[in-house]
C-alpha cells in the first residue's frame, strides 16, 4: 500500500490506522455455499475424456478468487434467499468465465495466468478451444438443470455479449487510436456482463422484485467495469510483478487500454509515434515498456484510469444503498473498496 | 457412380436404369422451412460488431447442404407438426454446427473447406474462435426464446457430448494404434450426436410419444456415424477433389479414421513402419499419400469402411420403419442412401 493511497473509505477512527479493504469479510460470509460450489465445480468438470478434468482442473485450481461466483452467492444472501439453486447457477457463472479464460488465452497466445503457465501452454490451444467448449455446454447444463428459462436468458444473453466483447477487443488491439467510448464497450461487455449477471441471479432464484434485480445488475456492472479498469492499470504497475500476473502483458500485446488512449492523446507527435509504433506495428524492444511506463506517468494515465475507476465504484455502492445495512451489504461494499484498492 | 456399385435400394425395375439417390426429394420437401432457416440464420447472425456478421456470412455461406437442420425440418414434417417451433430450433441446431466448424477449423490448421478459404485463414484463429463462441450463445438464446427445458437440455447434452468427441479425436489424432471402438466413439460423439438431436427435436416439437422421439433419434445417430464413415473413406478417394474436399486432409494432420485403422491392422512389419512414420510422427513426404492410398487398395479398406457405413445406414433406415410411408419417410430413406452413396 502506497503511503498516498486514500484512507479506505469505511474505516477508521482518528486513533486507528486505516484498514485497507480486504476480500475476507466476503469470503466469511459465503464460506459455506463457496465449498459447495467448488465442490460442484469438481463434479462438473469430470468426463470419461481424462484430459478434460485435466486441462479444466489446471485452470480451476489455478487460484482464481472465485469472484463471480461469490457474487451469486453473496446477493442471494443479501436478499435472503434459503433454497440450493444459487450454488448450480453459481457453479454455471464460473464454468461460463473459465472458458472465457481459456480461449482468451488461446486468443491472445498466454503462457502464463497468475504465474503458472496456462492450459494452452501445457496442453496446446486445440485442447484448450475444446476444453472452453466442453465447460461452456456444461454451463448449459447446470442451468438447464436448475430448470429456469430466466436465468438461462440472463446467461446466454451475457454469453454472447460477452463473445462481442472479446470479438471488439480482438479489433481494437493493435489501434491506438481507439476511442475510449470503444474501449468502455469492450470492458463492458468482456468482463461487466457476466458480474452484472452474476449479482443479479442473486435476486432472481429468490424471486425478488425486478427494482431489486436492477439494483443487484446496475452494482454487478459497475463492479465488473471498475475490476477491469484496475486490472488494466495493473498490467503498467511495475510494483505488481508479485501478483502473479506478468506486468506488461497488455502491452506486449498490442492491446488498447485507459492508460494507452490517455496517453497517446496527451502525446506530443514524438510519443504519438512511439505508441503507433510500440502498439500498432508492435516492433518493440528493451526499454519500450520502461518508456511506456514513463509516459504514463508524465500525463498520469494510470491515476486518471484509477480515479474512473473509483467512479464506477461509487455507482456499484450507490446501488447497494437501497438495501437493508446487513452484513451482506457491508462485505459487498467491501469488496468494492478491495476491487479498486488492490492498485495501491 | 462407379461401374461396381450396387443399385440404389429404392429404385429399379428391371427395364429402368439404377438412379442414384439424391438429396433432392428432402430437398423439395422442406424447402420452404429452410427458407425460414436460412432467413433465421442471417438474421440471428447479425451483431453490432460487424467482424462477427462478415465472419460468420462466410462459413454459412460457403455451402453446406444444411443437413442438420433439415433433419429437424423432415423429422417434424414426418410426424404431421404443423406449428413453428422447427425453425428456430433447426437454426439453433446450424449455429451448434457451423460454431464446432470454425473451432475444428482452428484446432486441424485448415486452411480451407469445400473448396473455399476457411474462416481462419482469411481472419485468423482468433476471430474464429470468438465467433464460434458467440454463434453458440446465439444457438442457446435461440433455445431460450423456443422456451422449451426439454430441447434446451437435448442440445445443451449434445454441445457437451459434441465437444467430449473433438477432444478425443484430438487424442487419437497420431496415434495409429487407435482402436476401431474408440475411432466409433469419436464419430459417434462428435458427428452422430447432432444428427440424433437434430432428428429428434421434429418428434419434440409435436410432441410425439417417447418411442417416437427414441426411434428418430435412432435414426439420426445411425445416419450421422454412417455419414462419418464415408467422410473419411473419401478423404482418401483420389476421385473426391472435385468435391471441394482437399482429399489427405486427414492424413496430412495425422487423423487416425477407420480406413487407415483397418489398414494397419492388416499390414505386414514394413507397413506398419510407415504408418507409425506418417500417422504418429507425421514424417511425410512426396507420395507417400498415394502409398497409403494403395496400401488401403491392397487391404480393401475404403471398401470394408463403407460397408461399415452401410450396416449403420441400414440400421438408420430401420428405424423409419415403423412411420407409415409418406413422401417424408421415402425422403429421408432416400436421405440415408444418399450419404452412404456420394462414396460412389
Amino acid at each position: 500500500m502506497s503511503a498516498s493511497a486514500p484512507a479506505p473509505r469505511n474505516s477508521a477512527t482518528i486513533d486507528t490506522a486505516p484498514r485497507q479493504a480486504s476480500l475476507e469479510p466476503l469470503q466469511a460470509l459465503v464460506a459455506t455455499d463457496l465449498e459447495r460450489v467448488n465442490h460442484a465445480i469438481v463434479e462438473h468438470m469430470q468426463s470419461p475424456v481424462a484430459l478434460i478434468p485435466q486441462l479444466a482442473g489446471h485452470i480451476v485450481a489455478a487460484g482464481g478468487k472465485r469472484l463471480r461466483p461469490m457474487l451469486t452467492l453473496a446477493t442471494a444472501g443479501l436478499v435472503g434467499y434459503q433454497g440450493d439453486r444459487h450454488i448450480g447457477l453459481a457453479t454455471a457463472v464460473e464454468f461460463i468465465h473459465t472458458a472465457t479464460l481459456l480461449h482468451d488465452d488461446v486468443v491472445d497466445e498466454s503462457d502464463l495466468r497468475r504465474g503458472q503457465d496456462t492450459a494452452n501452454a501445457v496442453w496446446g490451444n486445440q485442447a484448450s478451444v475444446l476444453v472452453g467448449d466442453f465447460l461452456f455446454s456444461r454451463a448449459f447444463q447446470l442451468m438447464v438443470a436448475d430448470g429456469s428459462l430466466k436465468t438461462l436468458k440472463i446467461l446466454a444473453d451475457a454469453s454472447a455479449i460477452i463473445a462481442e466483447g472479446e470479438v471488439r477487443q480482438l479489433i481494437t488491439t493493435n489501434d491506438v487510436e481507439t476511442t475510449e467510448a470503444a474501449y468502455l464497450e469492450v470492458i463492458e461487455n468482456k468482463t461487466a456482463e457476466l458480474f452484472a449477471a452474476a449479482a443479479r441471479i442473486g435476486a432472481v432464484v429468490a424471486d425478488r422484485p425486478d427494482d431489486e434485480e436492477a439494483r443487484l445488475e446496475t452494482f454487478g456492472r459497475n463492479l465488473g467495469v471498475a475490476f477491469q479498469l484496475v486490472d488494466d492499470v495493473l498490467d503498467y504497475d511495475a510494483e505488481q510483478a508479485q501478483l502473479g500476473k506478468t506486468v506488461g502483458d497488455d502491452f506486449r500485446e498490442g492491446k488498447v487500454t485507459l492508460p494507452v488512449i490517455l496517453a497517446y492523446h496527451a502525446g506530443d507527435a514524438e510519443q504519438k509515434a512511439f505508441w503507433h509504433r510500440v502498439i500498432d506495428r508492435l516492433e518493440q524492444t528493451d526499454g519500450d515498456l520502461e518508456h511506456a511506463q514513463a509516459l504514463m506517468a508524465e500525463h498520469r494515465t494510470l491515476r486518471a484510469s484509477l480515479e474512473r475507476a473509483r467512479d464506477y465504484a461509487e455507482a456499484a455502492r450507490g446501488a447497494l444503498d437501497w438495501f437493508a445495512p446487513t452484513t451482506h451489504r457491508t462485505a459487498l461494499e467491501e469488496l468494492v473498496d478491495f476491487c479498486v484498492e488492490r492498485a495501491y
